[in-house]
């Protein structure tokens, strides 16, 4: 609630945030979202495809919902922030449509002194929920957040233990989904869940270049208000010398660059985990990679399955020349120095019995 | 009417021009806005916030209704301007909703032909109008104009006489805003009227840099058509040496920035005055400080008070290091190299008391 | 349909191509076209406007239609376009407004091999189509397209007989279009059809200079998804050396350059035919010219007529500097180095009369 936001040693261990700013998402946001990522996902392009599958049009797209909820909750959670760790457990529960309005809270469940007594890690679940209080979005982060008090005792360390993937079981399809007039045609792919494979790897050959103004009208856009992405004065002191893009836009970038070879993937159930391994900055060029980890059979449905993806994001490096995000480097691993997003997440996507409905 | 626009002499006093292109404000354009400044205010970004206050809905933001009116006014008024000198008595009358059209006119109010005889000074009342015809804006401002025939006779030397600042008995309360539902959380601070004074200042952490993409898209935005702000080459062979940044702009990114500290001003009553200091190019780093002016209760409303604010925007420098807005050199006061803006505004804010209700 | 798009030994006459992703167009896209353009045709700006005229509302830009619809067409046709060699036939039947669905199809038309064997031109008609079915543009282009197995035999050669301009008969008018309440005032000139004759040139004044995010942006919101204008460290390898504007993208920005001097033409009915005579890249700055070709009534209309118009799109050049397009060099003419695009069309502007109704 302060502007200069919270430090480590402000979280307590089941304290809830009610973050400020509602929004409403329009289609003003859905187009803009559209020219920011260049985003071709059927559902979030089409109001009558939507309308197909038993949606009430076409929805906002799953990343622009999820990354206007996190930029909510940056001014009382990461403003101090030193470092975004990791997500888990993101779950998309409920379509959001233009003209729903979202707001979001934060609790704390989980939070660890660092050694060095400067600054220590903060877990919060996040939920954003839509005008009628429906749970649009949940998920799990980590941080980093200095102390601004170095004299304020530790807590008693307490990391929450998180699931390695959201289980099949778990994932939200909706239930009006159906899949009956199906058409393929308009993912521009007859590839559907059946034709993938563990391991199956797919180096995506689109690649975009990210501007300075890209990122920052983008991160706008999401009300995030985190410094470190629009104050190139600033960050001129810090050892970036320069604006670094936000990471969930990197996250949408990449997205849309994997949309080539997963055309049928209908929408995000779920985000397992994820890391962004390396900084971008303004005049990076990025380009995805995408590793299928599992196909799911998806429970009291034999029209939809759902894939455990791995979208790997690299910056100014082809993606057929990354063979593993992770080097080894004197005995350590550690990321490629180009690898900058290891995202788990998984989709839905019509199984192949569609066409034959 | 002409391309090539109105120089001094084609303008007399009591002329009234209708401005061309009526523009229908939309979510699109909303959403644009908040892409463009990071806007948080809770009225233009929740619509449910705006109907818990007995509008319609969330409101198109204040600046962007008063940029878009501004853009109509240039081709008629301003496109051979050599200074926009200041603004005077710019009153917000009614909110704008998505699906409204506005059209502006314009008629001089005063002129003074300056002592070189190659150009004066022009005065204008410009105002703003909804599709319904009622009045939305209304603003004065002068401009210093070209003379294509300095031939031409000096008219006589008028000037009108303003208001040092829209007085509140003049500001416009919507009859219908109601403020027992109000929600401090929304807007994120428990900061209301009652705990200003005058005298405070505020340094507002925030800062934004601006690229040339992000500004010259705003102005496309808004239809203003002066060419300083688009074309570069052009520019190469003034002064300037590129591109210069609409100043409207470098109003609503500055508003933008004074959000924290500031969360609860409800919506722009008044622009009472405002002076662009230095001008703003591509690259700079935009900052902002508030100073309250005076603390207003409003006739007829005890739930609601107003605030006189100066908004002083700072370029390239911290806020903290700005302490005069106007400095000193060799016996003459002149604004600090580093403002970009002097800006006097009034806005509405509950006050503590509908907290109680 | 396959990620590494179509080669020209995969092209067979009289094949259709029904392209991906069907888009909605909605105000948000409305919205950010004009900030791309600073466009201020008033049927696109204003929602009265065009229900004086009969419309149901303002309608969406046509060009921003044209590019969106162009934009499905690159997977199938000209991923592998080594050159787009030009535009003729495209019609722009039924107006656009925001909520409609567009999809587009592309039936190949004409072949030939070029003699190096390592390529060939590719002749497509394309057609995009509303969710209610209806015929909304249509057009043809031709490409070069590279082989990818230079061994495949060359197609008998076919080139289709394309028409040098739509002709005034074949042209759409809305059978709703009334201009009885035609307001001069909105366009913000009195110059009608009736002032317009042949081989008057108009040297549009504004210049507007595109930054790479600029026309990296527009093109992602026509969800254009050739490569060559978004990767800029692929580009370091070609001729070019850096991303490409996109033609489409230049029509647009020409268009709204030369709004002065044509400010009453209501609606393009028509292109004719069109060359992007040189690359366009971040940082060029962009002038107008416009030649009045030919001044034709309308079968049924004496409120109407058509102006068939040459646009020429000038870069880093003042258009008064252009006084021919083509220049000679050692006895062969080609296109001024300047000079990026060469497109003749038609639009539909009011008669004198409309005034006197």
């Amino acid at each position: 609630m302060s502007a200069s936001g919270n430090f480590f040693e402000n979280f307590r261990i089941g304290v809830t945030f009610r973050h400020a700013t509602p929004r409403t998402l329009t289609e003003g946001d859905a187009a803009l979202y559209i020219g920011l990522t260049g985003s071709r996902v059927p559902l979030h392009s089409s109001a009558p495809f939507g309308q197909s599958l038993g949606y009430r049009g076409r929805t906002i797209d799953d990343l622009l919902a999820f990354n206007v909820a996190f930029g909510k909750t940056v001014t009382d959670i990461s403003l101090n922030a030193i470092a975004n760790l990791g997500y888990a457990e993101a779950r998309f529960i409920e379509p959001v449509y233009a003209g729903d309005t979202l707001r979001a809270e934060s609790t704390v469940i989980g939070l660890k002194q660092n050694s060095n007594g400067r600054s220590g890690v903060v877990w919060v679940r996040s939920r954003a929920y839509n005008q009628m209080g429906q749970e649009v979005l949940s998920w799990v982060r980590w941080v980093m957040v200095a102390k601004t008090d170095e004299a304020a005792p530790a807590p008693a360390a307490s990391v929450p233990e998180l699931a390695s993937a959201v289980a099949a079981a778990d994932l939200t399809v909706p239930p009006f989904l159906r899949l009956q007039d199906y058409d393929i045609g308009a993912a521009g792919s007859s590839r559907l869940w059946d034709d993938f494979r563990p391991d199956e790897r797919i180096d995506h050959a689109a690649g975009m270049t990210i501007d300075d103004p890209d990122h920052t009208l983008a991160t706008r856009l999401y009300q995030n208000s985190a410094r470190v992405h629009f104050d190139a004065l600033a960050m001129q002191q810090t050892s970036f010398g320069r604006r670094l893009m936000y990471g969930g836009h990197v996250i949408s970038v990449c997205r849309a660059l994997a949309f080539e070879g997963l055309e049928n993937a209908l929408t995000i159930a779920a985000i397992n985990g994820g890391t962004h391994c390396n900084p971008c900055f303004g005049g990076d060029t990025l380009y995805a990679q995408s590793r299928v980890l599992e196909c799911w059979e998806l429970p009291g449905r034999s029209d939809l399955g759902a894939l455990r993806l791995r979208l790997i994001g690299i910056k100014n490096l082809a993606p057929g020349d990354v063979d593993e995000p992770r080097v080894e480097h004197g005995g350590k691993t550690s990321y490629h120095a180009n690898v900058v997003l290891d995202l788990d997440y998984t989709v839905l996507m019509p199984r192949r019995r569609v066409l034959n409905s």
